[in-house]
Parts: C-alpha cells; structure tokens; sequence
C-alpha cells in the first residue's frame, strides 16, 4: 500500500491529487487545487508551504511526485513558477518523503499512452483510470496524473524487482 | 533596535548577513554561506527552509530582504534560482517577518552610491560600512548588502516620518 501524493505548482494556483496503490490497483484518495489568489508573494509561498504539509499529514502521505517544469522563454515566469515548486518540494522534503520528478512526456505517456496527449486527453483518462464521476479541472488533473505516473514507475519497478529475486 | 537578515539566494551556495540598526548606526551581527553542494535538489531546498528558520531564531531576526532576482536568458537557471528563492522567502513568512525586496541597482546605489557599480566595490563598502576587518566574499558581501539597505531604506523613512510628527 502506498499513497502518492503529486503537485501542479503554481504561483496563483497550485493542484494537488492523492492516489493510492492497493492491490496493485489505484485509489483515488482526493484532489483539488490551492487557491493563492493575488496577496503578496511570501503570503501565497507560506500558504503552499502549509498546504502541502497538511496534505502529506493528513492523508499519511508516502511518497511526493513533481512534473519536472515546463518552461517557457520569459525568465520571469520561470521564476514564480520555480519559487512555488521550490517550495512544495521543500515540504516533502522536511516531512521526509521521497520526491520524484517526471518530464510532461512521461506523465503523458503513462497515462494517455503517448507522450503528445492534449490537455483533455489526460483529464479524461484520469478520469477513467480513477473512476471518477467527472473529469477534474486542468491543475489537479496534472497533479492527479503525475501521482499515477509516480504510483506506475513503482508498480514496474516492483515487478522487475520481484523478478530478479524469484529464482 | 531592527535586526534584519539578507538572503542571497542559490541552489549551490546560498548568502546570508544579519544587520541590527542600534542608536541610528549599522552594527554586523554574522554572514556567511550555507553550502548547499551536489545533493539531490530536495535536500537542499530542504536545508535552505531549516538554515534560514535557524538564523532567524538564533539572531532574533525583526525582517528579512532578498534581492528581486536577476534574471538571465535561460529559463533552467531561472528556475533553480526561483526554487532556491521561494523557499528562503517561505521560510521568513512562516516566520511571521516581514518580507522586503530590492532591486540590484537600489542595494548598489545605497552602499556604494551609484546603481552600476561593480561586485567587488559592493564588498568594498560593505566592509567599510560595517567595519569589518576583511572584505567578505561574493555571496555573503550580497546578502549583508541588501540587510544594510534594508535598513537605510526604514531609517530613511523613520526620519521621514519624525519630520511629519515633529512640529
């Protein structure tokens, strides 16, 4: 049993979603996103800080699960964005979990089967994949389809592992 | 009496200066680099939040300064600097401090006079403001730069202010 907890940071808006593994098969636990809004930047940062703790206490959260930034050309959004992953990573890491970090691709890839998928795609099959009545909104889907990603890469490396030591 | 800590931030090395503001004049409290080396970016980023909380305590720190970043052309490097950034900003705000940024060019125009000048003139005036016995280095030359103009920049607007108050 292990429970995954992946994040879509973001300056105004930081998605979270948490997943179980049980059984070999997935759980969705929840999802939702940290409404930052427009208050000064070290009051939005303390809030993901806090935010992030919350969820890893009270969901006993095991491992921590990050998309390894898009970025684009303007150093000033890469910035922001960096400050609010920065910060979400720091609280794993002081709640020591482990943090793993998956490239847009992989994360498309796991859960759409191509490394191209559109937006939609990936909130439809996060849909599917969770068995959820409705598809989630853009931020937690990514952070729902990153914790999947994270609970897979596990789920096969657990495989290979019982493989190489079953005789 | 105003203690404030400088942060210059890195995801390598991270610069920190603690300023007090005792009778109108500048006292050095400590500087120095948290080396943050070649570990994994977690671990880091977790010990920026748990250095910067540390000196805070220890040196009773009234507010915290950070240079608004520079930004270069690459996106990656900005990133890193953001993450570095966010956390060391998370860590004052879970303090309760006050968060204040400076431009480069205002932290050179107030130790040095001018906004173009150059490193090694910052830590020239840095040791001579603060009556150091030897120029610090880069990082921590920085971080005590942006604590001293920090404080000017209250002490300016505390005079100000008396001016308005005083008859």
């Amino acid at each position: 049993m292990t429970i995954v907890l992946g994040i879509d940071p973001g300056s105004r808006m930081t998605g979270f979603g948490v997943v179980e593994l049980r059984n070999k098969e997935l759980h969705h636990i929840t999802h939702g996103v940290l409404r930052l809004g427009n208050r000064p930047m070290p009051v939005r940062l303390r809030d993901i800080f806090t935010g992030v703790r919350e969820l890893i206490d009270e969901h006993d959260v095991d491992r921590f699960a990050i998309e390894t930034s898009y970025v684009g050309n303007n150093p000033q959004t890469a910035i922001k964005l960096g400050q609010a992953r920065g910060v979400a990573i720091a609280a794993a890491a002081m709640c020591d979990l482990p943090v793993a970090e998956y490239s847009p691709r992989e994360i498309k890839k796991t859960t759409v089967g191509t490394g191209n998928a559109a937006k939609d795609q990936v909130q439809f099959m996060v849909k599917t994949l969770l068995g959820l009545a409705n598809e989630p909104a853009h931020d937690s889907a990514d952070a729902l389809a990153v914790a999947i990603c994270d609970l897979n890469a596990s789920r096969f490396s657990y495989a290979a592992d019982q493989t190489i030591h079953t005789p």
